[in-house]
């Protein structure tokens, strides 16, 4: 799933359009519960959040770590402006600072947080190691790292479709082509790992909605998946990757799924790991 | 996820080898926590296990459910055996009948159990709507059905492998041929619903093994997963599916995802429901 993270060597596929960032606060406060149980900082502590976006998570982090000093770091200018009056009118309590910074050179001495939180990030970068590299530096010995991505492997529903697969792969090569890659949440626990991580745990944190929790349907079949796959329609079309009618049928397909009768599921990959 | 119940509608694609059959009291052993959490009968409550194969779940149910009156139905007079003879081995002290039947014309009057318990059953039925109208039948006004599938379309893997999918869909294409359907999981919610259960609840139940979780790789990964693939490998061969050497191929890169660095990802899709 994506955020609004830019950085020069990764293209963000959505775009920054008032709409992307709609669908990005409707996409956090649906997820809010699945992602963020477990996740809390003690009063004092300082939070780096990498990649904050328009600041859908910053919100639940502060309001899940009342008293932490949370510093949320951007490239887009334009994401901070939205994530500060975001956080303004819905966390006013929170403490945190607003950074533009590349997460590749952060302009802070080694070990200076006690804590880094990272939510669809990693996906959105050319070479996620390198990144890790930086943060794993600004993070104290003993401090953790908390990094949730998702992973388009993962969408099945009913009724199935060959076709709504392919809008879907259409997607997933359209983020790879900008230097992202969606289906990273089935290798967070080696590239961790690798990162010189340890006791790395990485948890499924799977959505299942059908007939049965409307809201769930709504909120993340329609309003988060859908309207995520919807939103590389122009970019797909533009590169040849499909036709307008292809395109159109596979998300007839999708939608199907979150009708009456229709299911979808989809993993997020949630991962603790410490610095040693 | 295979069990031994076979119909006459259903050739079950895993062969009943005693390999098989101690493959299946490995996954049900790896599984039980995951499948089993929330599934206890009252004593005295009249509970039937359609489908109870060689009897690898219902040790799980006598020793969830102490005091439960236990029918166990299979078409396979062989996978009785084995399954009394576990019983009698590891769950000495459960209540339980065992009884040769088709799923689809059960020797018993309208309402005559309290609850309904099916694990992997379904998957392997060419006409599970049949079969669970029959099942229904059975079923006393407001008891409960529980039923549990898996789906392989959930399967993901790093490292990612197109021949490891490929072997995957070689056994999703056999056991369709055979009656069943691999991919059954994400339907349960509509078949209950269309089969006239109320209140029908599925939740997705997802197993993730990584490098940190050495006895889930061996007992998931590898000894349920990886085994029950492998062992539609001669009839895959037969078939003329694929060739020794493609399926070869793709079964190393499906054990690559079990050693170091390796992860695997599959949804169970756990449903309860009750007859109105």
């Amino acid at each position: 799933m994506p955020t609004s993270l830019s950085t020069p060597d990764s293209a963000y596929v959505h775009g920054y359009s008032p709409r992307e960032a709609h669908r990005l606060g409707d996409q956090a406060d649906t997820l809010v519960t699945l992602l963020h149980a477990g996740t809390a900082y003690p009063a004092g502590s300082r939070v780096l959040e990498a990649g904050c976006g328009v600041g859908a998570q910053t919100v639940h982090l502060a309001h899940s770590s009342p008293g932490a000093r949370i510093t949320a770091v951007d490239l887009s200018e334009e994401s901070l402006t939205q994530a500060r009056d975001r956080v303004a009118a819905q966390a006013p309590a929170a403490d945190v600072t607003w950074l533009r910074a590349d997460l590749r050179q952060l302009p802070y001495p080694d070990g200076h947080f006690d804590h880094l939180f990272a939510c669809f990030v990693l996906e959105h970068l050319r070479d996620p190691a390198r990144a890790l590299t930086e943060l794993r530096r600004v993070l104290r010995p003993g401090g953790t790292l908390t990094a949730i991505e998702g992973d388009h492997g993962s969408a099945l529903f009913h009724p199935d479709s060959r076709r709504a697969h392919q809008v879907i792969a259409h997607q997933v090569h359209l983020q790879s082509a900008a230097g992202g890659n969606a289906l990273l949440g089935r290798s967070l626990h080696p590239l961790l790992t690798a990162a010189d991580f340890r006791d790395v745990a990485v948890q499924p944190r799977t959505v299942y909605a059908d007939s049965s929790r409307p809201a769930l349907v709504d909120g993340f079949t329609r309003r988060t998946f859908i309207a995520m796959i919807e939103s590389v329609r122009t970019e797909a079309l533009r590169t040849g990757l499909t036709t307008a009618a292809d395109w159109d049928r596979g998300l007839i397909d999708l939608r199907r799924t979150a009708e009456p009768g229709g299911t979808f599921h989809y993993t997020f990959f949630k991962a603790t790991a410490i610095r040693p």
